[in-house]
C-alpha cells in the first residue's frame, strides 16, 4: 500500500499513493487542486495534466488529440496510477496549488476512510460457524414389505443413521410432497434442515437452550453445495439485501433500493401517521415488500443462483420498520409512553408478508430493545462485537433514525435520536443515495471559489449523497464560504453563490456540465438540515456519555456504521461536529452493522443467540425525556460547535484559515 | 334396574324390566310376540295389548276408543313400563306366543347391549385432567413513562406473576391484535394457552418431554368460563363430531354425517383410487372437509356458545382418511408395500384446510401405526384403556375399515380388515344409519313369519342400521327363513319371501306401513354382503390371534368399539358369527372408541402422550400378506362358521330350532 511516489509540478509536493488509485483523486488528497467539472467522466477534458515521467493507465482519452497524448497529456480523472510519476499541472487544469494544512495522521484518516470491508470469515470463528440452516445428502432403504413404514419414518431413520440427526420435525407443506421426492429421487436426496427458535419456540423473555431442527426442503440428489440465505437491512430511507452462499461464507450479491414507504413520510413519526389512515398499514407494508421482492429478484439474477436454494432470510430493521415490515400496528410507539407491540418478534414464514421465496423459507427479524431503539442496532452491535469486548466503546449508526450505543462487555447503554434523512441524501434539494453520480468528493479553488467535484462512478454529476454533503459542508466553512451558523457569506465574490427562494445558494455544477435540466446546487434549507441532524447526533452521544458520568475522553473506541459510515470522510465529520474530536487512530468503521449482523446470524446459530442475549441486556435511555437533550442539541447547531473547547482542534483550524471571500 | 316384573298372559311368562322400558320392547326381549308393524310410531293400532294389573304410562292412544281405554286396552309401543303389570296379548295383537330359548345371562347380554355411556369424568382422574388448552385471566399493568416495555412482554409478566407461566410464546396472527386488545379491555384480559406439539414440535421418532405453552388468543374480560373443544372421528362411512366442554369435562352436543366422499367410493381403496384422477385428491379433501364444517356449525348452534370460544380440535380417522383429510397423498398405501406419507402428522391450523373456525385453532391428528392401521384405533386404544391393563384383551372396531387389536399392558398387536361398508348400512338396499326411522329391533313369528319390528325413535319404518341387519339375519337363521349359507328357504309359504333380481328377498314392510314408494325389503345380496363383512372380522380375530399362539378362549376380554357397537346385539352378533361364541360377561361395549379417545386427549395432556406412545408401541399385522387370511375368511362365509367346533352352542341351538318352513 502507497508504496508509488506521486510527484507533482510545479508545486513540488510529492505524495504516497497506491497502485489502482485515480490521479485527480490523489490530487484532491494531498490538496492539489485539479479542474474537474464533470465529475470524472472524463467529458469535459478540463483536468489533463503533463506526464514529466513515469507512466499512468488510461482508459478513455477522447478530449485529447493524438498529439497531445503523444506529448504527454492525460486526463486525471482517467488515469489510474501504475508506478512512480511525475506529473505537472498545467494553467489550463491548475487553478489553485494552494495545499491545505494536512494533519500528520492524514494518512490513517486516508485509511480510515476507506472502508476496510470487515470479511464474515474474520467475524466468524470455526467455532461460530454453525448456520441455523444445513443441508444434508442422504440414502433411504426403498420400503418392502417387511419394512413398510411411512415414507417420512424411513427418512427420518435415513438422518438418524447417515448423520446422527435426530428429533427432527417437518413443515407441513413439506410433508405433502415427500413421498413423490422420494421416489422420483430414487430415493436419494438432500434434506434441509433449520435448527433456529420457529414461531412456536419464541419466547419473549428467555432463552431456552434447546433448539430441535425442522426439515423444510427435500430435494432430489446431491445439493448441499447450492445452499444460500438472503440478509435485509431495512432502513428507514434505505433497503439493502445481500445474497449469502451458506457453505463459503461468502456474500454473492448486493443489492439496495430506496424505502419507498418515504413517499408516505421521511421518517419513522410520520410513517406511524400515516399508518393509521385506512389501509394505511397494508400500503406501507406491501411497498416494502415489493421493493424487497425488487432486491431478491436482484440478488437471484445477478448471482448464478436457483431461487429454490435459497432457504433461510434475516432481517435487521428499527423497531418501527420491523412492526410495518411484519404489518404490526406501530400506533402505540408513537403514543406515549412509547410501547411497542413486541421486541421479540416469531419468526413467520417468507410468503406469508408476500415476499417471493419458496414456501418453507422462514423470516427471522432481530428483535428490538424499545420503541425506538430496534433490531438494526442490535445486529450492529452483535456484528460490532463490543458486547463481548472489555474497551468502552461508543458505537454510532447514522440513519435516519441516528441510534447510539455506548458500553462494553459489562453493560450496554443505548438511545436514538431522529437525525432525518439528510444523510442519506433525503431532504437535500438535489441529494441522492452514494450511487453513480453522486458527488462524493469536493474542493474549492481558495482564489475563485471555484469547484473541483468527483463522483461515485466518475460520470456527470447527479446529485449530493450524504458523505459528499459532508465533505461540502466541512469545505464551505473552511474556505468561509458559509459561516459557523451556516449561512452563505455574501461578500464573497462568485457567481456560484446566488439567492434563491431558500435564502441563498452554491452551484456546484452548472447544467452545461450535468447534462441536467438546472444547475445542481446546495441550498441554505439544505445545510440547515444537515447541521440539525449532526446536532441531534452530536446531543445524542453527549446525553447518554452524561448517563454514566463519562465523557468524549473516556472513549477508548468509537466505531461507525451505517451503510452512509462507508463513505463518510472522518476529518470532515469532525470539522462539522457530526463527530466528537477524538483522536482519530480510535475510530472505526464497520459500514452496514445492521446488515452485516443480519448475515452473521445466518452463519451461527451461537451469534443468533448472543443478538438475543444483546437485546435483552442493553438498557434504554429516552432522549426525547432527558430535558438536557434539547440544550445539547441547541449548542450543537453551529459549526463544529458553540463551545469551542470540545472542537479545540478544529475550531482553531477553521478560524486559522483565511477567509477567502 | 329391573325391579320391576311384567307378568305376560296367557303365556304366564313372567320378566324383569326397568322403569321405562317400552312394554313392546320388554316382550321381544322376552320372545313374546306382539304384531307391530309401524315401527313403533302407534300409527297401525295393531300391537294393543290389555292390562289386567297395575299401569303404564301411556303417551298416545289415537288408535283406541275411549271404551277401549277404559277396558284396558293399551298400544304396547306406546307403553312406558312404570310399575308391575299383568298383561294379556289378545288375539289380534298376539300372533305367536312361543318362546325363545333364552340363555341364563340374558338379562347380562340386555345390558351388555345397551350403552353404558362411559362418562369423561370416570375415565379422565384428577390427575389426568389436564387440558392441552387453559384460560387465565389476567390484570396488566398499564405502561408508564418508567415502564414502557412492549405489550407482549407485560402480558408476559403479569402472567408470570398472576400465573406463575413462564415461556410462553405467541401466535403471530394474534401478535397483530393484541395492543388493540389490551386497551380495549381496559388492561384486563383472558389468555388461552396450547401446551400441545405444535407443528414445529413433532417428531415422528420419540416423544420429547418439554412442551412451552403458546399463547394463541386473548380476549376482553374474564372469560375463562367459556373454554371448547370439538372432537371429530373420521369414519370411512360416518363422520361424528362433538364439543366439549373443556371445564366441565362433558360433552355439549353430538351430531353426525355421512361421509361424502361415499360419492367417490364406498372404501378406502376405491377413495384411494378416486384421489390419483385430476384434482381427485382435491375433491375428496373439499367434500369432507365440507361436511366437518357442517358438523361444526351444528355443534355450535345446537348449544348455546360462541364459536370463538372454540380453541382446539382433535380429530381421529383411519391412515387413509387422515390423509384425504390433510391432503396428503395416499397414492402409495395401495401399492405394494403399502406405505403411508407419514404416520405422525404435524398440528395444523384448521382453517388451512378449510375448517370454519377461528384462525387460531390447531387440529391436532391422531397418529397411526400402519397404512391401515390408523389413528381411530390409536384413539380406541387409548379411551379403552386396553395399553394400561393386564388382561389380555380383544379390542374391535366394527367399521367399513374393520380394526382389531390384541394384547395388554406389554404388547399390543393390530391389523386391519375391509368388512365393507354394511354394519353402517352401506351396501344393503335399504341400508342407513342408526337414526330415526331405522329397523332395530325385529322379530318373525314362528307360525306365519311374519316381522314384528320396531324402529329408532319409535315411527314408522325407513330402512335398515347395521344392528337391525344383524339381529334380521339372526332372526332369519334361527327361523329357518335362511339357511346357513345365506340363502333363503324357498320352501318357506310366506307372502314375504319372494323373487327379485338380486335371487329372493323377504318383504320387511309393505309401502303401505311405510308411506314409502317402494317396500322395504332384504335381498340376498344384501345378506352376502354381511356374511362377507363379518367373514372379513372373524378372520381377523383368527389371525391375529394365532400369530401370538392364543385362542379365543385366552381371551380375557372383548371390547367392542364403534358407533355401529353401540347398538349391536351381542347375542345376536355371535349368532351369526361376528363375534366369537365366549362367555357374554367378557364383553364391553365402548361406544365410539375413537371418538371418546378424541375427547380424552382434548382433556389431558398425559393422555395425548399415551396415544403418541400407542401408536409407537403397537406392531401391525398385513392381514394382506398372511396366506392363512383367506382360507379363515372362506371358512367364515357361514352361518355361524363352518367350523361348528368354534360356535358349539350357537350352532346346536340353531340346529334345535325347528324349521318352521
Amino acid at each position: 500500500m502507497n508504496s508509488i511516489t506521486v510527484h507533482f509540478l510545479p508545486s513540488d509536493k510529492q505524495v504516497k499513493a497506491a497502485p489502482g488509485d485515480i490521479l485527480v483523486d490523489v490530487a484532491m488528497d494531498a490538496g492539489i487542486h485539479i479542474n474537474a467539472a464533470c465529475g470524472g467522466e472524463g467529458a469535459c477534458g478540463k483536468c489533463r495534466i503533463l506526464l514529466k515521467s513515469g507512466e499512468v493507465e488510461t482508459k478513455n482519452n477522447g478530449k485529447l488529440t493524438h498529439q497531445e497524448f503523444e506529448k504527454g497529456y492525460r486526463l486525471a480523472c482517467k488515469s489510474t496510477i501504475i508506478g512512480d510519476i511525475t506529473v505537472e499541472i498545467p494553467e489550463t487544469a491548475k487553478l489553485d496549488q494552494s495545499i491545505l494544512k494536512s494533519s500528520p495522521d492524514q494518512n490513517d484518516l486516508h485509511d480510515g476512510r476507506r472502508v476496510v470491508p470487515r470479511e464474515i470469515d474474520k467475524l466468524i470463528t470455526e467455532a461460530d460457524y454453525n448456520p441455523a440452516l444445513k443441508k444434508y445428502n442422504v440414502t433411504i432403504d426403498p420400503p418392502t414389505l417387511d419394512d413398510n413404514t411411512s415414507d417420512l419414518s424411513r427418512l427420518l431413520r435415513a438422518l438418524k443413521q447417515q448423520h446422527n440427526l435426530e428429533s427432527i420435525s417437518i413443515d407441513f407443506l413439506l410433508l405433502k410432497k415427500i413421498s413423490h421426492i422420494l421416489r422420483n429421487a430414487n430415493w436419494n436426496v438432500t434434506v434441509t434442515l433449520v435448527q433456529t427458535r420457529m414461531e412456536s419456540q419464541l419466547s419473549e423473555h428467555q432463552l431456552h437452550g434447546s433448539r430441535r431442527p425442522k426439515m423444510i426442503s427435500v430435494e432430489p440428489g446431491d445439493t448441499t453445495g447450492k445452499h444460500y440465505s438472503i440478509v435485509l437491512d431495512i432502513g428507514t430511507t434505505t433497503l439493502w439485501g445481500q445474497l449469502i452462499d451458506l457453505n463459503t461464507k461468502k456474500s454473492l450479491a448486493e443489492a439496495s433500493e430506496y424505502n419507498p414507504q418515504v413517499t408516505f413520510g421521511d421518517d419513522v413519526i410520520t410513517r406511524i401517521v400515516f399508518s393509521q389512515k385506512k389501509d394505511g398499514l397494508e400500503k406501507l407494508q406491501q411497498v416494502v415488500i415489493k421493493s424487497l421482492n425488487k432486491i431478491i429478484n436482484e440478488l437471484v439474477s445477478s448471482s448464478d443462483i436457483e431461487r429454490e436454494h435459497i432457504s433461510h432470510i434475516t432481517a435487521a430493521g428499527n423497531t418501527v420498520m420491523t412492526h410495518l415490515l411484519l404489518g404490526l400496528d406501530p400506533k402505540f410507539i408513537r403514543e406515549t409512553p412509547y410501547t411497542p407491540v413486541a421486541n421479540f418478534f416469531p419468526p413467520i414464514r417468507a410468503i406469508r408478508i408476500g415476499l417471493e421465496l419458496s414456501d418453507y423459507v422462514y423470516l427471522y427479524t432481530f428483535p428490538s430493545v424499545a420503541s425506538y431503539v430496534g433490531g438494526d442496532i442490535v445486529s450492529g452491535v452483535l456484528s460490532s462485537g463490543i458486547y463481548k469486548d472489555s474497551r468502552l466503546t461508543l458505537y454510532i449508526d447514522i440513519g435516519t433514525n441516528g441510534e447510539i450505543v455506548v458500553g462494553n462487555s459489562e453493560w450496554l447503554m443505548t438511545a436514538s435520536c431522529s437525525a432525518g434523512p439528510a444523510f442519506e441524501g433525503g431532504g437535500l434539494k438535489y441529494g441522492m443515495r452514494a450511487t453513480t453520480g453522486a458527488i462524493e468528493r469536493f474542493h474549492i479553488d481558495r482564489k475563485t471559489l471555484e469547484p473541483m467535484i468527483r463522483t461515485i462512478g466518475n460520470v456527470i454529476p447527479k446529485g449530493i449523497c450524504g458523505s459528499g454533503a459532508i465533505i461540502i459542508l466541512a469545505e464551505f466553512l473552511r474556505t468561509g464560504v458559509i459561516d459557523q451558523s451556516g449561512k452563505f457569506n455574501c461578500s464573497c465574490t462568485t457567481h456560484r453563490i446566488r439567492p434563491c427562494s431558500e435564502g441563498h445558494e452554491y452551484v456546484l455544477a452548472y447544467k452545461e456540465d450535468t447534462k441536467a435540466e438546472e444547475d445542481i446546487v446546495i441550498t441554505e434549507a439544505d445545510i440547515d438540515n444537515l447541521i440539525r441532524a449532526k446536532a441531534a447526533m452530536f446531543a445524542g452521544y453527549q446525553c447518554l456519555l452524561n448517563k454514566v458520568g463519562l465523557t468524549f475522553q473516556d472513549l477508548e473506541r468509537v466505531i461507525i456504521a451505517g451503510a452512509f459510515g462507508n463513505f463518510i470522510d472522518l476529518k470532515e465529520a469532525i470539522v462539522i461536529g457530526l463527530l466528537p474530536e477524538i483522536p482519530t487512530d480510535r475510530y472505526h468503521f464497520i459500514g452496514n452493522g445492521s446488515l452485516l449482523g443480519a448475515k452473521l446470524i445466518s452463519l451461527s446459530n451461537e451469534l443468533l443467540d448472543d443478538g438475543e442475549k444483546i437485546a435483552r441486556k442493553m438498557t434504554n435511555v429516552e432522549l426525547s425525556e432527558d430535558h438536557s437533550f434539547m440544550d445539547k442539541y441547541m449548542a450543537a447547531l453551529f459549526l463544529p460547535h458553540t463551545d469551542s473547547t470540545i472542537f479545540p482542534e478544529t475550531t482553531r483550524a477553521v478560524m486559522e484559515h483565511d477567509n477567502f471571500c
